[in-house]
């Protein structure tokens, strides 16, 4: 197993402002492992909602989380500013997964890389679906390399 | 004991932004009631750091929570845009109390309404200690009337 | 206005134990501010599902928060043991408001005392609507004297 | 690659309880991806508590997180009662791997199951250094086959 490294901004497409609470500190002084998954979560579905791909009040599709992941390479905390990047590594029939990096204002290394990958359900059944093409095309402008 | 009302925007002497998360709203699709107080905390602590009252390394002087509370008008939820206004109802000696609004971006009257009080204290100790007369004289910038 | 005092335990007819997580306490090194409303929230859904009176699933009648508020006498901190009491000092047409204690394990006196209110409203329309007689009658059971 | 799959019971020689809040559950009704990891970090850290291996007031020693991550099987809610399984796969001479599982009371195949790497650190440089012998010892009796 190779080690994980930093990722460049110049791997990820798409970009947006995060903005930390004073409770995403914990005892360490830094954010706590888990608001990584917080803010991963909160950007697909603000991208998802963005491109309308996703209704705020749950009608229509729904995408489920399968699997996330996450490599720690520094320490953030609040009150930095945090920039987070977003590519998509593989887009499948009825799954996609996203490359995430969160970085220091103003620094070129991700101070997090993540991976989260969401599944295209039936929001009664929860069975996987195909994704729609409408939704594939708008995937597709943010593909990158996998890792 | 009269009924709470919204505030006006008019009400607060200084605004910032807020930037909800996906995991903020709960099982009835609107921002849980205890994510406004993450909110409440952020923004003042968000001020105290900006003014240099406050150290993110917690060095020096602390702010603890004495007292909180919150009327709920409206309901807010995830990925709204949402504003919050601060003022200061009450200047004592040892402890500081805090009026805090979120709106809808757009809207005047808040949709809650929060009360925030901080006690000055020794890092150590956690003892009461007089407001210093530098911090007097910033928290006097977002006086505004009790209620 | 009178300062508030903790609550001894003979106070509260009802306790649940409370588990603390890792991430609840803050750069302070003890528990975030707001994570004493997550406790009281879960609380009082806890027993209203325990008592027949919420469906996990929200189908059904609904009880949304209007007003919530807290008094912090002492620090807790995870890995802290706590224990919450719970009773209603108010019981009206359409709304309940509890008294909530949080106690530090083998102590008397409330480390925080809570105030939260519930209103009974239809699902749909969270239009406020009469607490049913088979509800008021599980209510009856934890009402103590108002403060 | 391939598919990951619920982990037994058997496969964990620790189990804990754990609470789950009503804020735990997001608008589709289920725990929200991220709680899972905050239930993974703090049922690691009660352990190395509970064994003396970490001080709640963070004197001393410290493990910090370098990688997590989690695959999810089925959806868990609130107010289901959940149980967390715990082993640990590497113990490398400055790292520690645990594989984690959340199970739902009663069933035998993990909902969700989780990696979580903690290293470590001197508290003051944040460097890696080596796991001194008595922690190794504890963390041996909670070995099991790696992936």
């Amino acid at each position: 197993m190779t080690r994980p490294q930093p990722s460049p901004r110049a791997e990820f497409p798409h970009f947006r402002p995060v903005q930390l609470r004073w409770n995403d500190n914990d005892p360490y002084g830094h954010m706590n492992n888990a608001v990584h998954y917080q803010l991963f979560d909160s950007a697909v579905n603000d991208w998802l909602i963005d491109n309308g791909m996703l209704q705020p009040d749950l009608t229509g599709v729904a995408y489920m989380v399968a699997a996330t992941g996450c490599d720690y390479f520094a320490e953030l905390a609040y009150p930095e500013r945090i920039e987070l990047g977003m590519g998509i590594t593989r887009l499948g029939s009825t799954s996609v997964t996203y490359r995430l990096g969160l970085f220091r204002a103003g620094t070129d290394r991700s101070a997090a890389t993540g991976r989260f990958t969401h599944v295209h359900v039936d929001r009664n059944t929860r069975r996987p679906q195909t994704i729609p093409d409408a939704h594939r095309d708008r995937f597709a402008t943010l593909l990158i390399a996998a890792e």
